[in-house]
């Protein structure tokens, strides 16, 4: 990770008072140059030009934006604890690991007269750790308004480039100014992100410095389950020390494999699925309208199939592996290939030579058979010598071998060769997409000679991933952000820690959310990891007795063979269904629409 | 090509009716439904799910939209024509080739009295062909319309998947109920689209033959560069027979080299590069969020630059090779990789790991030295023995030897195995992306041994192109296209023939634009092939002394090193700028933004 904080485009910015020869705030001059009505005459060229080289008309269009907030969070509230809280599973294990913060109530606001705490101010630190997700800097800004207009005479630090910003003390004080130009814009380069950990007795003392230097009250961590895993660490630790600084974390992917009961969903998901939905559905157009390609098409999501499975049920394609459903059928890769060659020799009889087929980019880590393959070679190759003859696949055992051969040759190349530091294979590098195209051209020229298959088989690969994580955050991200940003900073307030963020009654107008946090430890369970046991929140993978997943299988048969494609367009900001919310939480939620 | 016409997805509506046990008309169901109020109690469940398989939301709601005309449409006009017209180049050539319909004039549409032939109804036929681009179903809308509101008992025919359509006289009579699900929608698949040429004599016959057994009064042809060039063709031939049926071509490619004056752009442009520049500005704000990867993009747009111009000039990327440029120029790909691997040397001075470049898909075919290469490897391999050692190389001119060591293992295997039926090089499989990373991979690692680049480099590849051809035509295209559609239907109405629909002063709102139509020859040059002289539409390339590409020279240096990447969001139908045109067409317009 070499970004450097201050590579950040929009912070030029902060240099338009130079450019103007006037004493103004860098950021201020930003703010009222937007509130200015376009064409004003006091609007210098140099001033536009600097604009419109920072900001897209559209994007400019969401700075603006009055976002609503769930009442609960408009006047007075009171936070009331529930229940003491257990773990996900191995509760005396999460205790042990946790003695200061295990068992904790979840925290709900309702409306109330108030505590004296409303009024006093706070130093909050905040930091981005891992992936990109639309809507992390509305959460910044959800925290930022709530000491603004709650906690008034209190200070907002952003750790840069993620948890290391923490462990080195890099930091930039957050004003209005500096958080406007980034209200309701996609991608992370306000204090952009990193993957640190902060993982040995060393790294967690850099934090207590860090903590104690800067005089917090709190700290927010905006991440995924790992993340958040810190997150608790954190304030466990903290509070071990007998430290005021508390920890709150908020619910970041867009893999939409972080959720729970109280926490319905990340933030992320909806926007980075209706992206991919979108370019999907203009492929599936061109796929009826062409006649002739078959689009094999690999999504995000590594570690559970909610976006093909979200995707799936917004465009409705011919085919969509999800890879919960392999794992749980221990299907083979052969299988697979057989399973799309099979439909694509059932489409071209009735006269389709084309189609969409959708594949989670976990794919391969769902097949048990492809993690022994990879298990062996990673043996293999670090003890043997690997001759040309090929030998040494002698090595294997016989599935395994049985596995190897029937791969493409450029995979097999790339599983000998192409190691990470550690020596081992770089799964996700594998092109999940092009290896199926190649192993269902093989398995169709058998059949072609056999007189089995008479069709015409052109494929075409796409991997959708970096166009989504970025993007625009839709309305429903936007609000689903400030609030969980805004509900965080009510949390720090009233001295809780170790609780995750949470915003729910999602199906609702924005005024009906709920507010409140939930026990990070509820989340828990322990996984054996080098002799130890270590905390973890379970991904929540994709559920085949859900409510998401049912509609699809329910579906899928139909959508095989007769095309049932839908073509969802771009996401669109106006309009009476711009706040529409995706299938997967509105299925979740109960309302079957 | 195997698309079949009636493996159409929405083409199942044909049969609500038998769902439904009610002697409906197919498609009048849909109509009313989708006119009934949400809700309505009269909207059944099976007609719901019918509905909501076959259109999105918002593929629902631009179905109704009523689309503005220009002025001079909505009341009587009178055709009033110009000055003979001559040709782009060889006018005693092109003379001698259309004797019939070389040197019209063009049609000028101009408020007035109207005229008698407004009552007469007319048979009409309707062809798309070549690649998908949006808005054509709204062509083919605008003509319809036209001959349901000014000539009264007209009939419209569809030919079926392409001009093969034609010649095997495959066609649907277009109803209103037929067209309705297709209006303002993306795809072709209305009719389908085909590439074949009516070409031979024979087929020129069947084209006749075709004409007279519906007894056409006209032919639209909806098409590129190639299609208007047969087009007119068509007319030429069918007035040498003295045969009634005229042919109006109208102007379609997302690549947008199909212009002239009277014809500012080509329809399907402005949406595809919108789209396109969506998902740029995504990546965009990733890369500088991530702040480790380069994004090499590849973009639509095989003989000309425009799209890759284009979208530059909407994102502002680090770096975007524009072929006509580099063929001006003369530039080696070695003095491409040299000039990408000079930038991210630079940038990595300045602390920027990552960056973003474009590519147009034909960048390889405007290097001479490629084609050079491509073109003695085809001689070789047709007449030598390729020995294992290596040695036929020397058989490569020495520029070409070079070349060719300098390219990556796998593009010289791909250059000597993978041939088309003739023997040929396929040039399109070439992924220029990653062919590119290869080269300033290997570039890159000699000047880290010299201790000159001390940064990392990491790349990411992406093609971006069916996303793209297919999407929801934006406002612009959408009454773009509709305008041309009209104005075709006039132009027939009118007995003209050879004319390419124009319709001008884009940047005027949709009232005030001009109708009209252009002779098809005065586009005209002609190119030797096989020892014939052969009409061709010049394709229109990015001029390097054009408004959008000294704007992007001037601009250029800037983006290199300073960031100032803009991300212009999902195309948006409602909201103050939804109406905004592209850069290209609004430079060339003259309209200095």
């Amino acid at each position: 990770m070499t970004t450097e904080f201050d590579s950040n485009l929009r912070l030029s910015l902060y240099y338009v008072h130079s450019l103007q020869d006037q004493p103004l705030t860098p950021f201020m001059s930003t703010m009222s140059l937007y509130a200015k009505p376009n064409g004003s005459a006091t609007t210098t060229a140099v001033e536009k030009d600097l604009l419109s080289s920072v900001h897209s008309e559209l994007q400019a269009s969401r700075l603006n934006l009055s976002l609503p907030l769930p009442s609960v969070l408009k006047s007075s509230f009171n936070v009331v604890d529930g229940p003491p809280s257990s773990a996900a599973g191995n509760p005396e294990k999460i205790a042990q690991l946790f003695p200061n913060v295990f068992g904790q109530s979840s925290a709900k606001l309702v409306p109330g007269s108030g505590s004296a705490v409303e009024n006093k101010s706070l130093k909050i630190g905040v930091v981005l750790s891992g992936g990109q997700a639309p809507g992390g800097h509305n959460v910044i800004s959800g925290i930022f308004d709530y000491l603004q207009e709650r906690a008034k005479g209190s200070k907002l630090y952003g750790f840069k480039s993620g948890p290391a910003g923490i462990m080195k003390c890099k930091y930039v004080e957050l004003s209005a100014e500096f958080i406007y130009p980034y209200r309701n814009q996609g991608g992370f380069d306000m204090i952009c992100s990193g993957r640190d950990k902060i993982e040995t007795p060393e790294q967690f003392k850099q934090a207590e410095d860090t903590a104690k230097k800067l005089d917090l009250d709190g700290l927010v961590v905006i991440g995924g389950d790992d993340s958040n895993t810190n997150a608790c660490l954190l304030a466990e630790n903290f509070r071990s020390k007998n430290m005021k600084t508390k920890v709150i974390g908020c619910p970041k992917t867009i893999d939409g494999d972080l959720k729970c009961k109280e926490v319905p969903t990340s933030f992320g998901f909806d926007t980075a699925c209706k992206i991919y939905a979108e370019v999907i559905g203009n492929v599936m157009t061109d796929a009826s309208s062409t006649g002739k390609y078959y689009h094999f098409i690999r999504l995000m999501g590594r570690a559970a199939s909610h976006i093909t499975l979200e995707c799936a049920l917004q465009t409705h394609p011919n085919i969509a592996i999800i890879g919960e459903e392999m794992a749980a059928k221990r299907l083979t890769l052969k299988k697979v290939t057989d399973y799309i060659t099979d439909v694509i020799c059932k489409r071209s009889e009735v006269g389709y030579n084309y189609g969409v087929i959708l594949l989670p980019e976990g794919l391969i880590d769902f097949i048990p058979e492809v993690q022994q393959l990879i298990a062996q070679l990673n043996e293999i190759l670090a003890h043997d010598v690997v001759d040309e003859a090929g030998m040494w696949k002698k090595k294997l055992q016989s599935q395994s071998q049985e596995l190897f051969e029937l791969l493409p040759k450029a995979i097999q190349k790339q599983l000998m060769l192409e190691r990470d530091p550690h020596g081992n294979v770089q799964v996700a590098k594998i092109e999940t997409e092009r290896m199926l195209i190649e192993m269902v051209e093989t398995e169709l020229d058998k059949r072609k000679q056999k007189g089995a298959y008479k069709g015409q088989f052109t494929a075409r690969s796409h991997f959708f991933g970096y166009e989504g994580r970025c993007g625009l955050p839709t309305n429903f991200d936007a609000n689903y952000c400030y609030a969980l940003g805004y509900a965080a900073g009510a949390l720090l307030q009233y001295g809780k820690t170790g609780l995750i963020s949470s915003v729910g009654n999602l199906g609702a107008p924005v005024e009906e959310w709920t507010v409140g946090g939930t026990a990070l430890t509820s989340l828990m369970d322990v996984e054996r990891r080098h002799g130890k046991f270590k905390p973890v929140i379970k991904k929540a993978m994709v559920e085949l007795e859900g409510a998401p997943f049912k509609k699809f299988a329910s579906l899928r048969d139909e959508w095989t063979l007769k095309n049932r494609y839908l073509s969802p367009g771009p996401i669109q900001f106006f309009g009476p269904k711009a706040n529409d919310i995706n299938h997967t939480l509105k299925l979740e939620l109960g309302a079957q629409a």
